[in-house]
């Protein structure tokens, strides 16, 4: 049998290992049009800021291991040009020598990934503006900041790689501008989530939301990024980072079925529309493991997963992949944001039915030292219990309660459930109630209707029929406080229920949500119709401050 | 409805506090026999090494507060002396006034918790012998340190407690020695995976293993230990912390079904023998949550969240406590240890049907600096891949996979859907594939018979009968090796079959076993009977040098 893997990054580089590990016999070629294999595309942007110094240990695994390792036939600078599935063969030019030459398969694979966003800007072929997206394109940057000494970058586009871009960019010294046409950083997160991250930003970086590039023009040495709205920002260098499309040329060619957005369309063996033609990573869409809907997702992990499976499929197991959660993180300066399955915006788009609760919980028991709050948001469906997805924000164990309730969601574990997860606790770790418990348990009384919340969102359009009541101290609220509400401390409340409107909705709020939702539950119990703030006064503010 | 509880500290304290969330009218009588309700147990050894500066940070909830807040008749200084099911009341003794009184319940929860053992040792009760269980312990502990000016420790016992507080006095400047009648530290965890634990204790402390106190002896300002094996050891100061002994006099005078070793009996509901008297925490057993056996778990997470759910069924839930993994965790100076579920001795011991795996991945991407190495243990049933228990031991990331794997096991996920759980993936946070998917594919390889292994303490069993193979590099190898192995590097294994013996069987390993199971692949397929020695030569050396 002969296998022919058409890209040796992630996935490629999966399907081949995987492939020789199961069958010693099997005839595997590796075609890279690249020069490097199985790089690490995730640690490009640090190796800029040199966090990463060794560029060699962006070299995961090279060609010459993988010959010598695996004993496959791994060609660099070989680009498949045509798939010709009747014959069941490719076209390859090698890049080196300009020869086009066939190769046979018994199985092809398409690890084709993606290609960054170009648009047809004016001045988008400027030298200086860059993309990146392999070591190539880093080695371009490097040299192009120092070639220029380098001292202000534009960066178009607040995503992930953006954002770690932008953070690298500081690090090195550069004073740097982004600008994202939304009005938020990060789209993968609720603006309320991605509120910190921008606020973080800020404080290193120039950042201008809602508004986006028009044009770029040369103006002496530098590059001018003109916005749409008029404002003109100069820049050494410009990286953009405003996405990716899938490279999915040579399946459409061949006649290989695509997805809406050009994806190449894969079933749960991610074998394509012809049996012997299968594909994985930034090139697929997927079923999403929530939605079940179609997603193109780009990340590391469901492409090295999905080509080990390609191998077990191909070599005779019938295996299913499960589909991806989308959970991902990044690290801004000294915040970590992380996600897993949908967020409420999708929740809202599909119509689903949820709930969102939010809190802030502490990384670890806040009686021990460098206790950092997180804040954490979980979307669940109430009838269920079924977790839909969550989001996470904060200086320390993000990952972690991210990690847990990714795990949690492919496990199918409801909210109920999470309430009795024996997790890890000693004062430097965790709770006697961690963050994901806690979440469980304010989740559960929305599900028993111990409590009804509302969101920060929710506020504007009911204010005025109803009572915002803080029942924070009065020093808590000397610091800050939501214009026009009455305030009775909640140790107070017992006392002065007389001074509560009976005819009026209260909505109450505390610091995090927890003695607002004290405070509802007495209220509730004397016939005052109470809602709690879901986040309450941390996560109304942080909204606010985007 | 009058619900009386016995005990202030955590399973009591969560009972009240639920209770009257749920209900304004339920009549709560909370009775502590000490001087405090609701202080962080867990975080008394760092307050003694001064971690934790401010004593008052370890009051977590006051009896003011509790009063204030929630509207509890907190008595402290009330000590439960009889109960008297029939007449559903139970006698008091104001241990200020000496008076004795009695109170009547609708409902009884039982809090009592556990006293830590006092073996009666000779000289067991000479001044400057501590336990560590409650403030007054603590109080006592540094009061003693300050007086004597102590300069030496010992501790007997090298579980959770006596190794925290040996590392808190060590920080404090004490020499510290432990002594420990077992072969290895911390008894949840598998000898293998306590070891390096005690290399690192080494480092700071002096350990002794395999050997018990006999007695106590004054030697002028000191404490003389003699141990079993005639050593004598001078301290200062005394810590025991042995074990603690379930509180449950109450219970088995008032003729509530007690366990083998003495526990309060409750069901699924965390009822006892009577339907009116609840239990939780320290003096109870539950069902474990894998093994289904009856176990005493004295940690805060399930008391805290067991203390919750009483409070729902006696308010009108019917709500069933699933059984505690006993998820628990250490940071032991630059190491942490964390496990869950069920070790492999218990595995053992209850004659499961089990296989353990051992892997040593780094904390997150190897390419970005500080990436640790983490030795990762996991037992899973072969036949329906359910996982059992895992341990973890490392400098970093330990509790994030420990927690994702005691989700896990929640969600009845198994070693096979580990693979394609979607973890956060940044090069400072995991990799593509993280630790616990590396796990599910190694565990996934033995389930469907890619390869099988043998762990380090079989090794010895087949000694003689094999041929040891070692494919690591020179260069590693003269590092260390074990013993009488063959040494055919991994990248010549294919051009030098014809050096491995045919008739018998071969055992490879590499420095974690990675590289050796593809070299069992390549000897599988060429016909050479083999098995991966688990772990590597990292678990089989570190199990040597405990």
């Amino acid at each position: 049998m002969k296998i022919v893997i058409v890209g040796g990054v992630a996935g490629g580089a999966n399907v081949a290992t995987r492939a020789r590990r199961l069958s010693e016999e099997v005839e595997i070629v590796l075609l890279e049009r690249g020069p490097n294999v199985s790089f690490a595309n995730c640690g490009l942007p640090y190796h800029i800021g040199g966090e990463i110094a060794d560029r060699k240990k962006l070299l995961v695994q090279t060609a010459e291991g993988l010959r010598q390792l695996f004993n496959i036939d791994v060609r660099e600078l070989n680009e498949v040009i045509e798939i010709h599935r009747s014959k069941k063969c490719v076209s390859i030019r090698n890049l080196s020598s300009g020869e086009i030459y066939e190769e046979t398969y018994d199985h092809l694979v398409l690890s084709t990934g993606a290609t960054p966003l170009r648009p047809a800007l004016p001045g988008i072929d400027l030298p200086g503006i860059f993309s990146l997206r392999d070591l190539a394109d880093m080695d371009g940057i490097i040299s192009w900041l120092d070639l220029k000494k380098a001292k202000t970058a534009v960066i178009a586009g607040g995503g992930f790689i953006g954002l770690e871009v932008a953070e690298q960019l500081h690090r090195r010294g550069l004073s740097v501008t982004v600008i994202d046409s939304n009005e938020q950083l990060l789209m993968p997160f609720d603006l309320e989530m991605s509120a910190p991250i921008a606020a973080e930003v800020r404080e290193k970086i120039n950042l201008i939301l809602s508004d986006g590039v028009k044009e770029f023009t040369q103006s002496g040495d530098q590059l001018e990024v003109v916005t749409r709205k008029g404002e003109k920002l100069l820049g050494d260098i410009v990286i953009l980072s405003i996405g990716v499309r899938p490279e999915s040329e040579l399946a459409r060619v061949a006649g290989l079925e695509l997805g809406e957005r050009g994806c190449v369309v894969v079933d749960k063996f991610l074998q394509t529309s012809d049996p012997n033609i299968w594909a994985v990573g930034d090139s697929v869409e997927l079923k999403h493991r929530v939605s079940g809907k179609a997603v193109n997702i780009a990340l590391a992990g469901p492409a090295n997963r999905g080509g080990r499976l390609i191998a077990d499929n191909i070599l005779g197991k019938r295996r299913e992949f499960r589909g991806p959660l989308g959970t991902a993180i990044i690290r801004v300066f000294g915040l970590t944001a992380a996600c897993t399955g949908l967020n409420e915006r999708t929740c809202r788009i599909q119509d689903l039915p949820y709930k969102a609760i939010h809190l802030h919980p502490n990384s670890h028991a806040g009686y021990y030292p460098n206790a950092h709050p997180i804040a954490l948001k979980l979307m669940f469906n109430p009838t269920s219990g079924q977790i839909l997805g969550a989001q996470a924000v904060g200086e320390d164990g993000v990952d972690k309660r991210i990690d847990v309730l990714a795990t949690a969601i492919a496990g199918g574990i409801t909210v109920e459930e999470l309430v009795d997860i024996d997790l890890c606790y000693a004062p430097p770790f965790g709770s006697a109630k961690d963050p994901v418990n806690l979440a469980g348990m304010i989740a559960s009384n929305i599900q028993e209707e111990l409590v009804e919340t509302i969101s920060w969102d929710g506020l504007s359009a009911v204010k005025g029929d109803v009572v915002l009541l803080d029942v924070r101290s009065k020093l808590e609220r000397d610091k800050g406080m939501i214009p026009d509400s009455l305030h009775i401390p909640l140790p107070e409340l017992r006392s002065r229920l007389n001074e509560i409107p009976k005819d009026q909705t209260v909505i109450a709020y505390c610091q995090s949500g927890q003695r607002s939702y004290n405070a509802c539950r007495i209220l509730l119990q004397n016939d005052v119709r109470c809602m709690n703030l879901s986040g309450a006064y941390k996560t109304w503010s942080a909204a606010r401050i985007t």
